[in-house]
């Protein structure tokens, strides 16, 4: 995988002059709040390439739209999208989705709409036929019928004791040192994070995220104020010599990554990569934030494929306490037991839980309890072994279906749930049209925090194996081209 | 109750001069970050009189604050503690209290300690013993059997259906028109709070929040950067020309306030008060944040106590869409279930569900089944009947105590979990004497956002019924006086 995420060019008006083209066309964005304040733009010389137009109209438009108050420059840092009010009413419906509405949000709702599991290509989460739902039942009542008095209290601010310990115990078995009081338990990964922003971010400060990347992170920094930027993400993890030039040119706080199984791409971090990173990390201050969320569906934490190098983990490489280390179970086991937890160097215990404690006190036990259970009867690993099989034969066959269709290229290193394609058309348009019949695409423009139109997809594999979809693809992508 | 929040006179050091006492006073306390960024000071005036010196060695004083980069002075709108760089390490120990760490930060982490219900006369619930186990343990158990599959998947972003549908229900049978699409499921009231914080405030923005109120909110708001400022709360709510003048001076976003049952004073709005509150809401565009989280647990509503006028809420009374509604269910039911909920004009539902999907994506579900079989099986009113009559009896027993005692007064009007009473002595210093005591005592301090020394404390009246207590209090009283 060479180009993870090209930009598709612009398909601007030829009568009007360049410069208004690409007024116009980013104005629209923003105004929509496609592009979200705080998020920087590409820089000049990076868009003047991308969309093959001189860096002198490239200039001349970003001035315009500083004067348009839509922009505002920052010395030797760039042009970032200005906070502005926001229209008091909206005035689409939840659920129409033309092009201009693709956005975070919009994805984010829409992965919540009632369809069945083959008709959401672009859904987050494995089906629920693919999980194991009588392990977690089973799990269920017998925490309902053991804990009897424990929902009374608000219970223990850093998570339920015996969940802690497991997590440690699982911990230690991938080599991340993690005392049971280094743990700090929460309602998911995305709170996990929330929590690491809060307590880091500050507004106008800069925050480094994959690009592309998981995008409900961008929405969640942009909104806390911060400057979103993205660090380009290749086969082998981050790209070192753009993080480098970034680092130079920015003091970002947090650097939030993803080292097994990166969403969307579906890579992993090499050793060479970890060790770079975690480099850099320490020589600019810069504390990493690596998002596990999916480790434990990586073919090579399993000892039947052996041909492959074990996955690395920052927070295994960590000697400095750079590293924040985030995982959780709604991949796995779960999405609605919210459980999930961060690991931190010690003395961010207590001002992570603080945070914790401030937003919402404490999280429910019940989540905890039943992951504690199924941990503790070790009843984990094998269940994640048997996705991990399944996975790899529901990945041979959307790669067939995507030679079928003739995609230009996909990250051949991918593995876990998703698959990252490029379909060689603006999945925008793709997207609306597949949406329009009845499926839900993820389209690779909501995975950068430009959020600029992509001709990559992210397809989660479990839930592409419906024959009917892929017609309805060929079908959106024929009236695209 | 006239005085609810009297503030207590410094002791400064009468060799320095004045000015350089009321200094010092201040920075200790920025320094210790008892007082947080983004707290609005005393007004000169209300400073000078308070502390009885002249409005000169205020100006003097708020004036060398300002210039060692302590406070900021915004005009027409008073001075204001700045963000300053936290130290990266915390040197005191999580459990020790010496009078300078007792905060917001330090009470929420001391409620979660491993203290008897009988050592908590400052604890916020009710003790287990006098909830109702077996109702929520067998509503937990019939959830755990009937809900297969549900905890697979994420849920509903607004919350699960059925529970919106009898809050609808019990919302209407005290007036409160809403929809079962106008209400967002939360993790607790804390939680709904955070997410229309979120929503509506910018860093610099102003919010307006009860003085006494609930101490967990101002840390939330200064951390997102708002100005905090207190409007004094009387025994029929808040003090209307106060509002009035502050409202001239400052535009605040919100005003959140609480209606029936106010921490910590157990008061509740009366009709006029609360009519004249909305009035000069709707007059200056500002939104009412109405937190009825005790409601339920007031006397008056229930028809056995027909002696006083029924309580009134902000909600009810609202045409104009100008109020969001809070409510849940840790003081009644179950405090660890974590559930809680909004009721939000029409055109709020969509950004606070938004807020909610990009902090922590949906809400566990175990919880809100729990609770929404709990009221679907009509047995919530008997519970809170039963509390009601409890907590009468408690109550009187802890004003016989306090008479005892020789406290200077207590808010005779009020009802339900809290008493808020005047020790006559600086509560700081009583409280961590009865820390050392093995006690958690909640100081007045805690409950203004200038969390200013007060000869005010709350107690809990259900756990405040432990002889020991009374005595170690009086003890501790002695060695203070």
């Amino acid at each position: 995988m060479t180009a993870p995420h090209r930009i598709q060019a612009l398909s601007l008006s030829r009568e009007a002059p360049l410069a208004d083209g690409i007024v116009e066309w980013w104005r629209a964005r923003i105004d929509d709040r496609i592009v979200r304040p705080g998020i920087r733009l590409p820089s000049i010389r990076r868009f003047a390439a991308d969309q093959r137009v001189s860096r002198h109209t490239v200039v001349e438009a970003y001035e315009r739209l500083v004067e348009l108050g839509y922009v505002e420059a920052r010395r030797g840092s760039g042009f970032y999208v200005r906070a502005r009010p926001v229209p008091a009413v909206r005035t689409a419906r939840e659920s129409a989705a033309p092009a201009s509405r693709i956005d975070v949000a919009w994805l984010l709702r829409s992965m919540f709409r009632d369809l069945p599991y083959d008709r959401m290509p672009g859904g987050g989460l494995l089906p629920p036929d693919w999980l194991d739902s009588a392990l977690i039942a089973e799990s269920a009542r017998s925490v309902a019928r053991a804990a009897k008095r424990s929902w009374l209290s608000y219970g223990t601010p850093q998570g339920y004791v015996s969940l802690r310990q497991q997590l440690s115990l699982k911990l230690s078995a991938v080599e991340i040192p993690a005392e049971p009081e280094q743990i700090v338990t929460t309602a998911g990964v995305t709170h996990a994070i929330d929590l690491v922003a809060r307590h880091f971010l500050e507004p106008g400060d800069a925050v480094f995220v994959d690009d592309p990347g998981w995008f409900v992170m961008f929405a969640r920094f942009a909104m806390l104020g911060a400057r979103v930027i993205g660090v380009p993400r290749g086969a082998d993890g981050p790209n070192v010599d753009a993080l480098r030039a970034l680092l130079a040119a920015h003091r970002p706080k947090l650097f939030v990554l993803s080292s097994v199984l990166h969403n969307p791409t579906g890579t992993s971090m090499t050793a060479t990569n970890a060790y770079a990173v975690l480099q850099l990390a320490e020589e600019h201050g810069v504390t990493l934030v690596e998002d596990d969320i999916y480790g434990d569906l990586s073919p090579d934490a399993s000892s039947h494929a052996p041909a492959r190098p074990a996955p690395v983990r920052l927070a295994a490489m960590d000697r400095r306490r750079r590293v924040i280390y985030i995982g959780g179970f709604s991949k796995t086991l779960a999405a609605n037991l919210r459980v999930g937890y961060l690991v931190a160097p010690s003395d961010l215990v207590q001002p992570l839980t603080d945070q914790k404690l401030i937003g919402s006190l404490t999280t429910p036990e019940f989540g905890e309890r039943v992951i504690a259970r199924v941990l503790l009867e070790r009843r984990y690993a094998r269940h994640c072994a048997a996705l991990r099989l399944k996975l790899e034969v529901a990945r041979r066959a959307v790669v067939a279906r995507l030679k079928k269709l003739g995609a230009h290229g996909y990250a051949a290193d991918g593995q876990g749930i998703f698959l990252w394609a490029d379909i060689g058309t603006d999945t925008n348009a793709l997207a609306t049209r597949l949406f329009d019949a009845g499926y839900l695409a993820a389209p690779g423009s909501l995975f950068s925090p430009t959020q600029l139109p992509s001709t990559w997809m992210r397809f989660n594999v479990a839930s592409s194996q419906n024959p009917a979809m892929w017609k309805a693809l060929q079908h959106a992508r024929g009236s695209a081209a």
